[in-house]
């Protein structure tokens, strides 16, 4: 399968919502199969926090594939021999798109903590001008999981004639204090840690140092990704062989599986970008700029499908549920909720995709 | 009420289950209400985690009665006009009883780093040793929630005849990786604190720098602790009023609650202590011993009452089940389980301890 990775500058303002106008500003984004002549199969997917345009395929020497490369490709769910299917890089992300490591035009010095904060309707907004500027305007369909679920729902009451079909999957309609209480730990930690140095850490810090904090901020994230039914399942109480059970530092293999994972997690990602993207997620309502949750759903014209899972424990499925039975008592027809039973948590959304693969190929098929 | 805090010195070695030894150790105790002439109306009640000796009453000046003082009292469900209650601080605990922060005698050194870990049979047997030194050699009842609640366990699986009554409560027979996970942010957070200092932090240090990986560990217990009902119903998305919702460290009020309690937690909590007690939560398995769980339950002769909580995440109810199943099955009828509907997460044996009221009373008055 042909991956087309490109840039997309743009020089026009961007204004956020929260007044202040981000200027220009670039958005780095994937394609995977080929856009037909009248641009009627466009599939867009956004992506979740730690997520980039890297939806699927592999580049040359890559030794692991796109992180929805099951779902995404030749013959796949997302068959990319039918459709046109474009990822980018939300706003405010570490993969190449503007961010708070972006130089503050048009002078040489980094946003950093001067970067501005982000909703996730400024990161749908900047991503629907990248797909204007393509010349498309209207979508088949838009997919995504936590963070790009808030994406997906966010263009289905935003922008209501935009896309044929929209798939959230594992997200909310808003951020429940719960979910903020993950995200607190690891911006406390990311500015806690010596080596952040309030947000004027060098590549150098970076590599050396490794920001712990961030390391910490990515195990608090884990946790709460995988939940309790996974941990308990994948690791039971299994110790370390090499180390002892009455060493202080001694660890079970739940420790190490952490620790390895948080600790490689600063090598690739972005401390300031993850301290934005939180605050972003946190502050994340669909019913802001309506006066409730109803009237912003009411909008919504796409048919939308709304896909839980059982045993998700970050967005549970209560809130994905709650978005139909809203728009079920308003008598709107154009609303399908699917639980799925699941035993990877939250990120049952990436480990456990085949399980949505013939409810999505119907939906895409216009057969539900 | 009377309080009576007193200090137990032992000059014999505390053989631990490390291999290491402890030698002298002191153990920091309250009573409340009189012993009587054979001894029989004595019940002893365990601390979890951050708890300490001073269960109930209120001392001069003291702006907040002991941890469990709506439970313990005059005419209270512990009536201390009948009872007579001990409460002894952990050992490896900061309030008094010998920790990581004691003189490792004969030197002036303090234990620190080389304190050894502690397992909870190990923390038992310290305490066992303080009831027989005040001529106790049996009891009528020991009642202990979450890490209290593995004491309280352990007591009925090493001392057979030592207690007419047992009731754990939001505990578990093992601790499962889902709550180790918890507590890895806790220990990580502590050793990577640069003011921890590998341990050799000063006093000057504990107050000035206010070390804030003790902080952040404290934090991720604290939402551990509530669980997401509680943290969802008791906080909203009620946004700060003093902050703006655009600040990158703007808060929701679930923030600023988790800021304030997890940074007031240094001052009166020792890292090194919360460290090693995490350690000891985390190894606690009730079967070690044991070829398995079976047959350590197979030994429990005192009448044991396990009391879980409906919406407690951290120890789920489950696992309470899981011993009485087992006892069950194996026809031992000295068990008996009650599950409280509740609604403050793993905290509810401390906060809505007046569920288990009419239950606790039955049980102490030989009703069930």
């Amino acid at each position: 399968m042909k991956i087309e990775t490109k840039t997309a500058k743009f020089t026009d303002p961007l204004y956020l919502e929260s007044g202040r106008i981000l200027q220009p500003y670039e958005l780095i984004y994937e394609t995977y199969g080929t856009l037909n002549k009248d641009k009627s199969n466009v599939i867009v997917i956004c992506h979740a926090l730690s997520g980039s345009h890297h939806a699927a395929g592999r580049y040359a020497n890559e030794a692991k594939a796109g992180w929805w490369d099951s779902f995404i490709g030749e013959n796949k769910v997302i068959n990319t021999n039918k459709y046109f299917v474009i990822c980018s890089n939300n706003l405010g992300s570490s993969f190449g798109s503007t961010s708070p490591m972006s130089k503050m035009y048009p002078l040489e010095e980094l946003y950093r903590l001067k970067f501005p904060v982000l909703t996730i309707s400024d990161i749908v907004k900047a991503q629907k001008n990248l797909l204007n500027s393509l010349g498309i305007y209207h979508l088949r369909a838009i997919i995504g999981g936590s963070m790009g679920g808030m994406q997906a729902l966010c263009y289905s009451i935003e922008y209501p004639d935009f896309s044929d079909i929209i798939i959230p999957l594992a997200t909310t309609a808003y951020t429940r204090p719960w979910a903020i209480s993950s995200n607190i730990i690891a911006m406390q930690a990311i500015k806690n840690d010596p080596n952040f140095k309030n947000g004027n850490y060098t590549k150098d810090d970076l590599i050396a140092q490794g920001l712990t904090g961030l390391a910490l901020g990515r195990m608090a994230g884990l946790i709460a990704y995988l939940g309790p039914n996974s941990i308990n399942k994948k690791f039971g109480r299994t110790y370390c062989h090499t180390d002892g059970l009455y060493e202080l530092f001694g660890r079970f293999e739940v420790e190490r599986y952490l620790e390895y994972n948080a600790y490689s997690f600063p090598k690739f990602f972005d401390p300031l970008s993850y301290l934005y993207i939180c605050k972003t997620m946190n502050i994340f309502n669909a019913a802001r700029g309506s006066d409730k949750l109803e009237d912003a759903l009411l909008k919504i014209k796409s048919k939308l499908y709304l896909i839980s899972f059982s045993d998700d424990t970050l967005f549970f499925p209560e809130e994905m549920e709650e978005i139909y039975n809203i728009m079920k008592s308003m008598k709107k027809n154009n609303v399908n909720y699917k639980m799925i039973q699941s035993e990877h948590g939250h990120d049952s959304f990436l480990v456990e995709i085949h399980k949505c693969k013939d409810y999505i190929q119907k939906i895409l098929e216009d057969k539900i």
